[in-house]
């Protein structure tokens, strides 16, 4: 087993490794590996990102390529590949509405970030300039709008798989 | 009238009682009974789980499932079964993207607490457990990953069919 | 270029001037202009409201009509129209419950403010009752129940088209 988990009344440690192996297959270690100081700096865990899009205006190629965008930029900052989510929803026809119309050519993102992620205000214009050179590519040659805020919660009262999350940069992650 | 509600103007009262009196019908009284000084130390008032997940995955007669061991969970906590609310979303096939790989086996639960609930570390360590034992038996049989976490905001900010709810455990509701 | 905007790395300002140009012109100017000294009081700078809906409980038109109420709401608090964004999500059969109980007439309703937004009990509570005139009308004659929250986050995590958005009310806005 990887990594080291709090025992959870219950559950069958099996799957709970069965679990947590696979996600790491996935994520580029090498990244993480020398970016783990950075993510204690940042004291960032976990970023979930939930794009409302208007319908017939991302294709899947679009989709994908954001996704892994989004992922880098967070794995550069020292966040495990794994523990960033990308959510694409379409909006059905004539359901978005911005300044009380109806808007065709627009995404909105609401980003969730677990937890506190900046020390000072430059450190925050950094990371908001980095967030920005992400979706400007892909979303400005297509004439739409878009906005996205960041969401701060509680790293405490967050669990994956029925475990608590290791630390990013912790040993248990590490190994 | 059950409800001691705050008069607002331009409100028929005669459609809020109808509106507060449906709801009421479907909540286990004897639970909430037991547990009204239990919610009184969480201050918790309100839960909404919104429960994302791959297409495909579960069946309706699972979701039912969930979304009543949820509530029964929080029942257990003193909560009125028609203070939680559970939503799940189908991801549309492509859509969804952990370490910037689309993940075909996921759920990922964000859940609405009002108000702060944890007054310690151990009676938050408690309230996870208690939440971890709920999706484990039913995902995790599947293979599927999971994680959630609980974002909380103000229970001043909160309105149900027009009226400030009552207090959890107030008079208005022992009635 | 009406707006005031922070230079931002590789974007090009011609496509961010006419971002910023086509929302513009869908905004009442004379009402904003009414409204920019309430807006400055408030410190309200972004609503977003995603409104979760039983299936075929809302037309078009109703939809068209609260997004227009809701928008003109926050306009009257001082608000550019093209701050306000409504998103309606009809849930699929099934997947919606309250109490644990499948809700078949339901509206569920989570609003994002940047940022924090009531300096006194008093003037929230003026705030929630002017919100609740909006969905009353459409929701209590559908015998349909209803709720919302309001959730606050920084408005120092928000950007749209790669921009910082400028103050509501600052001299930027007025030109």
């Amino acid at each position: 087993m990887r990594y080291a988990i709090s025992p959870i009344a219950g559950l069958d440690t099996r799957d709970l490794q069965r679990h947590w192996e696979a996600p790491q297959d996935t994520r580029p270690k090498r990244l993480i590996d020398l970016n783990l100081s950075v993510a204690a700096a940042h004291k960032l865990h976990n970023a979930g990102l939930y794009i409302n899009h208007s319908p017939d205006i991302l294709s899947g190629a679009e989709k994908e390529h954001l996704a892994r965008t989004i992922t880098n930029f967070y794995v550069s900052k020292g966040l495990p590949a794994f523990y960033v989510r990308v959510h694409f929803t379409e909006d059905a026809p004539g359901t978005a509405f911005i300044g009380g119309e109806n808007h065709t050519n627009y995404a909105g993102i609401t980003i969730y970030h677990l937890a506190r992620t900046f020390q000072s205000d430059e450190a925050r214009q950094r990371f908001l300039s980095g967030v920005d050179k992400i979706p400007n590519p892909v979303f400005a040659p297509k004439g739409m709008d878009w906005e996205y805020f960041i969401t701060e919660s509680s790293r405490d009262l967050w669990r994956m798989n029925g475990l608590v999350p290791p630390e990013a940069g912790s040993d248990s992650e590490k190994e």
